[in-house]
């Protein structure tokens, strides 16, 4: 078994020492949020997470889901750990509470569903797409629709689907082909869906299909399709189900990785056509997806930081118990070899990493909050505005990052990371769906240029970035060696984005395409410095506390120090080195002909 | 079936245009090595790699090799491509004409190699493992061995293989425990051998084991390691087959990827003792290894240009065909993606690695025939340093790009490349293996910095950079727009290397551990800037054979050029981010507690 422990006094730093609970319990509905209530959740999600969900991660991806005449099996404990999970009301934490939800912050419920996924990506995946089902209905149902479904969706005991894809329409959703026919108050659809997560399973009674589609006299293109709700037992006045509706999974995909989470291929409206709901109005439906999509991006995001943390913990292990080679501390004996540099190097850019992602996620979950609860308009919509700009940011820059962390924690295991019964290998299987889904990491880049920045005119940004202006300043006031170091190497990559923008905000909207073929290049530096400008903040908080005597907890304040130097060292300057291309390297990207590539 | 073809025009221009066809035919033995020649053989070879080896690669994974009782059945078709290979004399291509061989140059094997790697990594393994042995035999074997073994070693009708790493020793090979016991002129081999890549198969009547073991009174550590060869089948004094020796093959790993290629657990000895005869001398064995390890490093590096070029291939390919959202060129319709700036950005990246990589890897093995060939000391001494210096930046800098360039062959698939039939996904498991085995990319970094630079005090390191400097001022003579950038760029990524250099010179003596925490990164910056001057070069061949209008392929150059100028504007400034970590990023790397990590 491989051995997983959430990073629960990382995650209480950030909500206590950074004072990311003091902002959510000034929000209304969030004032019973204190840090012991928070610790106990943390400490509970973490059993659940370590004792439950992580054992089975290899075994569920050894075995996989097994689809056979339409009906899906999931792994050997997949059900039990569901009820696990259902049982401790860990579904219903971020809800509603008008429909059985705790109504806890977004920031709480993604450092506990940071667990969830870390200890297993394939199982946690179905309570994720819920979550994006869940606040779709809320946004844009029907109070009846609501009063129906949304309360079995937030206990657990109903899980939701997102049914976007078919096989011609993946990021261009405008080529959507299923369609939907007026039938008296409810609608017939028919139709393909593919790449359709826990779109079939064996964990509760019933299943809640979203779906795109379009009705007979839509308009072509992405302002013709509706949304709606398509449940696979339809259900009767009283609550209970009633007869089976016209969708089946046809297929199982074999895929690289999360093999335990059933993708299906699902077919609608075989025989009579599927009875389906409109949620929101006729040909709007993109935009209540894209409701949904957001928050999913972000919580996408986060999955890269899991997987990341995940894969950290299990190199790590590997590091200190490997012999191999002698170093300088062990004298003759061979040595664990994390004692070697250069195994050091990659663990330390593994842990690194997962802080500032971790600081980065949490800090814009809070932001999230603020922009649902503020009781003031203004520090709503600041707050908004800025979870759009990182939104793209964060999905992206954390999903490339999971990605590249899982390779190196192969790297650490040397042969033993490409045997399969190691587990490391899983992980980096795993993190390559995360720059491809929920809006692939080139539409991230695409979305961050265009309707991030270049749309209002660089007025997010500029925001965004003359607050790293200030982090900066600010540091200048903090005496110590480590700050400083940190803050030159801040204030260079703060420099470097600001030039970037100039460079997109003045060049972008008259040559897109050469906005376009750096935007990848840009969100990666946008990444890196935000990352960079977390962990400044976080070593200037450990400065603070270590301070105070009283805190005795200085050796955990020196190490958040130490990684923060190593991040401003060994990340940041790397920055210097993506200005050109993004601003220079775009001359020859259109030039050759298609033939010639 | 995923279709390979073969670069042929590519290598022909490294060949022919870059003249290192010149420098072949000057070295004695191989005058008859004209460009019609190379040309037939690697058409010839293409058929081969492109007709028979690419359609089993993803039927191969599919299947992979299965072990029952100690026989080893490789997937459909293996056998049947092998014998092929072996009756169209491929495997003989570089060996000794002594031994039946075809005394072709390394360059011109290593192109015809990298077609084989391309097309079915799994299979194209066991030549390469046996190239390794036969390698070995011929430096340190007794004749008497050689002349009952190499003739069929080289003809491929037994392979080779190589037994090294043990459970306690893989990096660290004084671990190694097999022990060796005299028995008459032989000895007695008993012990366990892991990661055995063909250790055992179906496709030749007998394998030749290279095996490391240690003799009872032998010293402790590296100094006590001795080669034997221990053949599967003893083998008679008329050649026939004898006896079966006491070895088997007792499972097969479960790997990430290169899942088709057998890699065997390997039992010496579990009865009366497997009989081995000595390769070298006693103790000596691990010299006898080292001879043909750098070949192999130099071997695997091509290996990761060869999945990258593999990769590349099936990204282009999928980008023409499969129709996403709306481009300029496109209008209205649906546009292939390679039309979209970003999907155009992450195509380019693949094809100038791939080119990149070529040139530096067929420009090193020309220099290694140099070495093995020149009639002058003087020649052969400086060929072999700079095959020395680059060895490692080709084996680690070749392989993490093969990693890097599959993953974004991946991206560029959405959510296809996830699934396992697109068959994108497995390069991205195949090319995982190559940072990690014969001698892990950290393994390199160490050798480069540690062997190469720092034991002849920067010598070969000047030299080489010496040579940048006259590369870059030799552009300035070139009146052509790319060129300017192309030089510019270069120049900066010199100047970087050198101060990084000199750093190293400095600080490596003093301060080992800085130095091996900043050897992967040096490794990476000296990589980049390698590739850059191999573009800079191809550019300016271009642009020269550009100017004589008879050479009719002005496409063909202008292209060149654009690819040279894309990675002098995308890839080249990316050193400008490293100078800081190598110099300035040890810091914090030995100065945390173990327990803190």
């Amino acid at each position: 078994m491989i051995p997983y422990s959430a990073p629960t006094r990382d995650m209480q730093f950030l909500f206590n020492e950074m004072g990311l609970l003091g902002q959510l319990q000034s929000l209304p509905g969030c004032e019973d949020a204190t840090s012991d209530l928070v610790s106990q959740i943390l400490e509970e999600a973490n059993k659940l997470a370590s004792g439950v969900l992580a054992p089975l991660n290899y075994s569920g991806d050894k075995q996989g889901a097994k689809v056979e005449n339409g009906v899906v099996r999931t792994a050997d404990g997949w059900k039990e750990a569901y009820r696990h999970y259902v049982d401790g009301g860990w579904n219903s934490v971020p809800f509603s509470p008008d429909y059985g939800g705790q109504g806890l912050p977004w920031a709480i419920t993604t450092a506990v569903q940071e667990m969830f996924q870390s200890a297993n990506m394939a199982w946690a995946l179905c309570p994720l797409l819920n979550q994006g089902a869940v606040e779709a209905i809320t946004a844009h149902g029907s109070d009846a629709l609501k009063d129906i479904y949304l309360e079995k969706m937030i206990s657990g005991e109903w899980t939701g689907t997102m049914n976007l894809t078919e096989p011609q329409a993946g990021s261009d959703l405008s080529q959507v082909k299923t369609k939907a026919e007026r039938d008296g108050d409810a609608y017939r659809i028919r139709g393909q869906k593919i790449y359709i997560t826990y779109g079939e399973h064996d964990m509760t009674d019933n299943i809640v299909h979203l779906v795109l589609a379009r009705l007979p006299d839509a308009p072509e293109g992405t302002r013709g399709i509706s949304l709606f709700l398509v449940p696979k037992f339809l259900v009767n006045e009283d609550g209970s189900l009633g007869a089976r509706n016209d969708l089946r999974c046809v297929s199982l995909e074999h895929k690289l990785g999360i093999g335990a989470s059933p993708t299906c291929v699902m077919a609608y409206g075989d025989n009579e056509g599927a009875i389906g709901y409109l949620i929101g109005t006729e040909n709007r439906g993109l935009e209540c997806m894209f409701t949904m999509m957001n928050n999913a991006r972000l919580a996408v995001g986060m999955q890269g930081l899991a997987i990341a943390e995940r894969a950290f913990q299990q190199a790590r292990d590997f590091a200190k118990e490997r012999k191999q080679g002698k170093s300088a501390v062990s004298g003759g004996a061979p040595a664990p070899i994390i004692q070697h540099a250069d195994v050091r190097r990659m663990l330390l850019t593994m842990r690194v990493h997962t802080e500032a992602m971790r600081a980065l996620i949490l800090e814009t979950m809070t932001t999230l909050d603020i922009s649902h609860r503020h009781p003031e308009e203004s520090w709503r919509k600041w707050a908004g505005k800025r979870v759009d700009l990182l939104t793209p940011v964060i999905k992206a820059w954390c999903t490339d990052t999971g990605v590249e962390m899982a390779s190196i924690g192969v790297q650490v295991h040397g042969g033993m990371g490409f045997i399969e019964e190691t587990g490391a290998a899983q992980h980096y299987r795993d993190a390559r769906i995360l720059p491809i889904y929920e809006g692939t990491n080139g539409i991230q880049a695409a979305d961050l240029i265009g309707r991030k920045i270049l749309r209002d005119g660089g007025e997010a940004v500029h925001e965004y970035i003359d607050e790293l202006h200030s982090l900066v300043n600010g540091l200048g006031h903090v005496e110590d060696d480590a700050i400083t170091v940190i803050r030159r190497n801040l204030a260079a990559a703060v420099d470097v984005l600001e030039q970037a923008t100039e460079w997109l905000l003045a060049e972008g909207g008259e040559n897109p395409d050469a906005a376009h073929a750096s935007s990848a290049t840009y969100l990666r530096l946008f990444g890196q410095t935000a990352g960079g400008a977390m962990m400044a903040r976080i070593a200037k908080t450990a400065v603070e506390k270590r301070a105070d005597a009283s805190n005795g907890d200085g050796t955990y304040y020196d190490t958040k120090l130490l990684l923060a130097r190593f991040y401003a060292e060994n990340v940041l300057p790397l920055t210097a080195g993506l200005l050109a291309p993004i601003t220079g390297g775009h001359a020859t990207v259109m030039a050759l002909d298609e033939e010639l590539f």
